[in-house]
Order: C-alpha cells, then structure tokens, then sequence
C-alpha cells in the first residue's frame, strides 16, 4: 500500500481482480507497460475498449461474435451434428479439437440450489433450435461433472420427447496420463466401458 | 487461429506479450472483460493509457515517480542512509521489509559481455550523489549471483575512494527453508558466517 504512486498502485488493483492474475503477476505487468512503447500501450487500451463494445454473443449459439451472427453459424460448410457445451470456452477447445459441426452455448449447468433453473440458461432457445433445425445428431459435451451430468440428463429427457439422435462425451483415462495418477471414478469407468480390441 | 471473432484474437496476441500470460490465461482474462461492465473495462484502459503517460523515472533515485522526484525522496523523515538496488522491484520489496533510508536504483548490472558498462547503468548520477549526499551509510542491495557480484564490487571500489561506510546484505538460508532444499553454496555461506549465540 502506497508503495507506488497512485496511479500504478490504482493499476495493479484493477489488474488482481482478473483471473489468474496475483499481485506479484499484476506489479510484473505494470513493469512491461512502464517498459513498452507508448504507442503499444494505447493500442492495447483501446483494443479492449472494442472487444468491450463490439464483441457480443451470436443471437443463434451464443457464441462470440462481432456481428448477428458468429463465424461458425454463417459457415455454410459446416456439418448439421449440433454440439452443446456449458461455456464459450469449451466450444473453442472442441473446435480446437477438430468438430466440423455447429455450437449451442448453455451459459452454465443448471443448479437448482443457485437457483440456475433452465430458464436461467440458453435452454429455451436450445428447444426453439432444436424444433426448427434439421439435425443429424445432438452431441452433449457438458462437462463430466454433477452439474453438467443433470444438465445432460435434462436435456437428453427433451432430446428423446423430440426423437433426435444423441449421444454424450465418453469418460476414460486422460491420453498421456499414468493410471496412477488417475482418480478412482476415472479408472472405474475406463474399466466398465473398457474398448473390445 | 481464427477460432475468435478478429477483436478479440488482436487482444489476445496483445495479452500473451505480457510477462507471466499465457495463451490460455490471455483466453480467462478476455472472457473475463466480456462479462464486466462496459465501465470496468473503460477506466482500465483509461488507467493503463495514464500509467504510461504521467509515470516516469524519478530524477534523483531513479524509483518510478508521477513527478520529478518520487514519493521517498521527497519524504524528509528518511534516514540518511543510501541502498543501491538493481531494479525497482528491489526498491519496493525492501520498503516492504521495513527500510526508512533511501535508495539508488542502477537500472541492471554491469556485464561486459553483454556491453552494459557503468555508464549505460544510473551509476554516473551515483557517483555524483555520493559526492554531494550527507550519507551516514551505504547498503549495496544487488542480488548475490555473479552479475550483482561484481556490480557491488565494482561500486564498493568507488565507495572506497571516497571513504564512505557501506556493506552488503547478508547471504544464508532463507527464513522457514530446510537446509535439504538450499544448495550448497548457500548452505556453504551459512556455515562461514554462522552467527555466534
């Protein structure tokens, strides 16, 4: 406290409430800026003004997106196997994974005790796709905990009332992972669904 | 690669240049922006853009400094006792530890090989402190690997001539370590200078 003038000190207090970011971490960063061009320095403030100001979700996946509509929703190439995800984040990583179809973002797992009802979350407008579009198959790739397992179920229960083939992730051992290292719950199901060679 | 809307891909190169931020930490800060107030991030950016702006090096003592001379030179209830750091990230860890003097921050080390004389370091304006200061002490506060070795050596030859009292800080094993973790230089300095009860 006080140890840097004031508007550096204001600086690193904006800094630590991001994630990830530790007062130590937040001082190094304010060193680079103090370090840096000025003309870098001012290209990076008014960047995040616009990612602020024109980044919003796509009005169909709740993806990012600059325009009505993101990147993936206007591909006409893209395969019609709907994948719905918890967050942004996931779809990006199963992109990175090489999916070739399209998105549902939920916005989080329902959590009837936070009061995270379906409501709360994209499901609606996941009903409303789901009715409407012509899909070859829903993959549900909540994530494999409590919360994303009830919200799997919970929409596998609209999924079967509507008909529509789906499936889910499959759980098993990390590859590259030792099973020493795996938790119990983990090395249970990689037995029980163990693969016929 | 283009797994973002263009915005926010720019923002994230811009991230991961920063020290301690990496791809996927550059991806929660960016998520983390897009769910804040339009006002949190705007004063953020003002922030950085006035960092840059209005923090300079302070004249004297080369600390960071929103005016000509920083907020502990200008403080008239400091000892009269000088600590020469490399960095002043040096300067703000010693302050935490308690120090009421004032300092003298090189700005690196002198290394030959890598042509940083003297000169390109603040220790002309040093020398021309030493000369003109009333100092009761010098503490030289480089950090013990060879580089601050020889810088502290380099100065105390200065220090020397001009007949001022100075030291060093003192090496050994760090408060809390376990002497099966320290290395052995530092284990070696601990039994040299072992302290008499």
């Amino acid at each position: 406290m006080g140890y840097y003038p004031e508007k550096v000190e204001k600086l690193i207090e904006k800094l630590v409430k991001f994630p990830g970011i530790g007062p130590r971490s937040a001082e190094r960063i304010v060193h680079h800026i103090l370090r840096e061009d000025e003309d870098v320095v001012n290209s990076l403030a008014e960047n995040l003004i616009s990612v602020k100001r024109d980044v919003h979700l796509c009005k169909k996946c709740f993806n990012l997106s600059e325009g009505d509509l993101c990147n993936i929703c206007r591909d006409e190439r893209r395969e019609n196997i709907l994948c719905i995800v918890e967050e942004i984040k996931d779809l990006i990583l199963i992109e990175k994974a090489g999916f070739k179809g399209i998105y549902h973002v939920l916005g989080g797992t329902i959590s009837p005790l936070d009061k995270i009802t379906p409501e709360k979350l994209t499901i609606p407008q996941l009903i409303e796709r789901l009715k409407k579009e012509a899909l070859t198959e829903v993959i549900i790739a909540t994530n494999p905990t409590t919360e994303g397992q009830n919200t799997a179920e919970y929409i596998s229960g609209i999924l079967k009332e509507l008909g529509i083939k789906h499936s889910r992730l499959r759980c098993g051992l990390p590859v590259g992972s030792e099973i020493e290292y795996v938790g119990t719950p983990t090395l249970k199901k990689a037995l029980e669904d163990r693969k016929v060679l």
